[in-house]
């Protein structure tokens, strides 16, 4: 099992955005079977408003006292917002049904992976990726550029009930192969600098579909957590010739206190300094940049893994007759730039959860939200007790 | 109007924690009254727990990939939370009555600051402040220390109906009096970097107390915000021999696009790249290191202008029918740190709102939370303009 059976078949939808099966099924890997590419919906030139005229990338401001970029996404405020389950657009869709308002042109699929209907990033004939900052209003203080980027939807399961921590180990690995794939892709665009792939998990925190899906972005900027993980790493490679992410991986393993789980080539441990009040960090023993760059045999090592991360998550928190509680939670792959500061950082997955107990969010109030300080409400060594003791080694 | 008369009473709770009253009422001002100092609850001694042993400092730790200070305050988990209003521990000692579980010795008062009885930065005899990082679990990657700083809550007014938008000019002078106070004796304490005066105002955001109440905090260390704005001021000075702050207000001036209000002596305004759907700046004309540093005129200038910000935040969400929705906010006052990079950054209140539309908060989602990468759903020019409709030139 060190080579993923995953057929990857890539069309467009009606309004040109690029759209990717990632099947497992075997019928579709061996080709017996073929997906449906055509989306007979009227959805028009997106890259053209109802007048005509020719549509800009979202605008993106650098925030002047912190160097950070802001994308402006005003458009968004109309996106779909929880739809009933007989409107869910990332269903397959429905046999016979003239085609309606989904995103997915065939009647059912394995995973698939889209561009954004409602991109917060995006780049267009006039607003091109690679585009360059300017000053606005006169003021060489105020630079702005089109937020030329990628946002990508990547669907875990063709069915709205099936959530990623359920899908079984074959289909994980096929959601492994389309990050990798779409990390590949992504990173080879002009003017992406970062690519993130992530799962925002659970209605209290904001997700505004129920069906099982994640998101991929594809930053024209570096972001602000990986700009402070570079001013930490890159100065200590200078000082010891050494990669700081490494090092501190050993130095869990070493400690041994907060680890979780080992596999061949994977690491589950709660960090030395975690700010959450259920955080998880996943690494391979293996210094690599991103997904794309895992061999095949760290593939098939982190799906049951990943799940097992999952599952253990399900089952931190309690409700008072003692069954376990689903957590919402986010899950999110941070991965060497492209560029600048390829070489000081590492790929990891950071999984944490807004709850602090049953019926209680962690709040983001001033410290957090205005000086970025984060207090947390627990000990690092706590979670991973509990995390040690709800953790099992095999996928449920 | 230039002095404030306002009168401090410095005294000790039974536990030994600083208490002080700022009163503006004549009589307490002119020493007619005397302020109760006693606080006669049998407290004991909050630095030895029940079995004797001295207390220590909740530990902080050093984020080994980020640099962040992270304190964890796990015995935060018991505070007061929500309790019903006869249970109220900000609201003043009941007439006659034994006394209760509040925090306040007087049956009245104006405005009073004292330590938080549950705080996430406190020193203790055995871990003091200015108490130095060292390693743990041998690792010299992974560094910890006492979190010796302090937590201490103001209280705007002695009555829970009373929020701050409504304490009227003479009160919030007093307000601003108590903040430089504070601001200026936490400064001075060993170890202290910086002091964080602020409002957390709503349930929604995870206020625990509905009293109107504000907290300061005094941090051993530069929080991330400030360590980003001085990643940006500090070359800035070396470059150009400015002040980055200084030169980014003038910017927003000369532009005019976002400035809501001018007084004598401040300014309101949205940045130019602002993050939240609801957000202002209120700065100084003059570059000042934090509120400690206002004169008299300054002072007496900003009360009713941050009466009458509040009042325009208040005015900006209206609901069906078209009433003004109160919104819940933080409001933060970014000081100059104590130390290193004092005469770089510039004193200025950041105002903003989770609230994106009547109903609907601003979730912070993957790549808010995991990235610190923002996306705004609105334009900064759409929230100036907004508040300009609602911003009133005199105090409700």
């Amino acid at each position: 099992m060190t080579t993923a059976a995953v057929r990857r078949t890539a069309t467009k939808l009606a309004d040109g955005r690029d759209f990717f099966y990632f099947d497992d099924n075997p019928e579709y890997v061996s080709g017996a079977k073929t997906r449906r590419l055509d989306d007979p919906r009227p959805l028009g030139d997106r890259f053209v408003d109802a007048t005509g005229a020719p549509v800009a990338a979202p605008q993106m401001r650098r925030d002047p006292l912190t160097g950070d970029w802001i994308p402006m996404a005003t458009h968004r405020m109309n996106r779909t917002f929880l739809p009933p389950a007989d409107a869910n657009p990332l269903a397959p869709a429905r046999p016979g049904a003239s085609y309606s308002d989904g995103e997915i042109p065939d009647t059912d699929y394995d995973v698939v992976v889209f561009e954004n209907r409602f991109p917060s990033l995006m780049a267009t004939p006039t607003t091109p990726l690679g585009s360059e900052p300017e000053p606005i209003e006169g003021e060489e203080l105020f630079l702005a550029a089109p937020a030329a980027g990628r946002c990508e939807v990547i669907c875990f399961s063709p069915t709205l009930e099936q959530n990623l921590a359920g899908v079984g180990v074959q289909r994980m690995r096929t959601v492994i192969e389309a990050w990798a794939d779409r990390t590949r892709e992504l990173s080879a665009l002009p003017g992406i600098k970062q690519v993130f792939c992530f799962e925002n998990h659970g209605a209290d925190i904001g997700v505004t579909l129920h069906h099982p899906h994640g998101q991929i972005y594809a930053y024209p900027y570096i972001t602000p957590k990986t700009r402070s993980m570079l001013d930490q790493a890159v100065p200590y490679r200078e000082r010891t010739g050494r990669n700081l992410h490494a090092d501190v991986l050993e130095a869990e393993l070493r400690s041994g206190r907060r680890i979780i789980a080992q596999s061949e080539h994977w690491v589950l441990y709660v960090p030395v300094a975690s700010r959450w009040p259920l955080e998880m960090h996943l690494a391979p023993k293996r210094t690599v940049a991103d997904l794309a760059q895992l061999t095949d045999d760290e593939k098939a090592d982190l799906a049951p893994l990943y799940l097992k991360m999952l599952q253990a998550g399900n089952r931190f928190f309690v409700d008072p007759d003692g069954s376990p509680i689903e957590v919402n939670y986010i899950a999110g792959w941070h991965q060497a730039p492209v560029g600048e500061g390829r070489e000081d950082l590492r790929l990891h997955l950071q999984y944490f959860s807004f709850l602090r107990s049953p019926g209680k969010l962690k709040y983001l109030a001033g410290s957090e939200s205005s000086m970025w300080a984060w207090v947390s409400d627990t000990a690092p060594e706590k979670i991973a007790d509990r995390l040690r003791e709800v953790y099992k080694d095999e996928v449920e």
